[in-house]
């Protein structure tokens, strides 16, 4: 996952990038999270190749997305089954669907959503965790945080993504 | 982007992770959201090879989330625009950004978000669409809806997934 140090820029979107950043694993987040468990369901739901969902399915668990339970003993048989961690990333998976459905053509009404909390039908919105207004980039200022490390706020480079950071940067510094 | 056929299963989480299956591609998505244009800058940034990033921003272009501008006459210099599809992900990359610093390690407080219409530093939330609640995996009934092809539906290997939808498929046939 860290296989693409990017001139060390520290990165969240990077990183997710880095375990998403397959066609595949979101395809098998999806169906985990319709509920499929098992090796020979994903495997005969995805079309996809065993030595590749083998690999996958392996990368999720590492990455603590999936967790395997033993569901029988003689034989051993294992399912597959979402972590804390990858139930949260149902927020990406139903953003990514929102979007597809909006942009993309023909995929539109084929699996919806039922909110149990309010029984509608649903999509998912990206709001701002703060005023609850719909977050869009025209209203985002982005600003180098705290966590920033000093000496790569400094670099030239960065003036490009953060212009007026350097002053910042070299106050904290 | 449709090399993947999943066995003629219709999916706009598919075809979004086609689209952003890809290391670089959410990288670049997230420079150029930070106000990157030029080839040169996002060269720089990403520590990317040419002939990789030459590739990605044609995806970029061909799928309609970037376009080019000619910003310079003599000689041609094009310069690369998000496009309103293309800045409309950025509610997929903020809930990438809000996931990575809720569970990975090393990447809190690296970079903020302002939000001009509340004036704070905030986070992305996905929400329902309808009630404005949190959306949670718990909390959705997954259903085939109205666009789902009678014919898939029947299909055993979907009753996985949708558990109770054959009845509902053969209502609809």
């Amino acid at each position: 996952m860290s296989s693409h140090p990017e001139s060390g820029f520290p990165c969240p979107v990077a990183q997710v990038a880095d375990l998403l950043g397959d066609v595949w694993i979101p395809r098998l987040l999806r169906d985990a999270m319709f509920g499929v468990r098992r090796y020979e369901d994903f495997h005969r739901l995805q079309g996809i190749g065993r030595s590749t969902l083998t690999d996958r399915l392996q990368k999720l668990v590492a990455a603590g997305i999936l967790e395997t339970h033993l569901y029988q003993d003689n034989p051993p048989r294992k399912e597959y089954l979402l972590t804390e961690r990858g139930r949260e990333l149902f927020g990406v998976v139903a953003i990514m669907k929102s979007w597809g459905e909006r942009w993309l053509e023909g995929v539109e009404d084929l699996v919806e959503f039922r909110h149990e909390k309010c029984g509608q039908i649903v999509q998912a919105r990206t709001v701002c965790s703060c005023c609850g207004e719909d977050l869009r980039l025209a209203d985002i200022d982005f600003q180098l945080g705290p966590g920033f490390p000093a000496e790569l706020a400094e670099r030239e480079d960065l003036q490009v993504r953060f212009p007026g950071s350097r002053t910042a940067a070299a106050e904290q510094a």
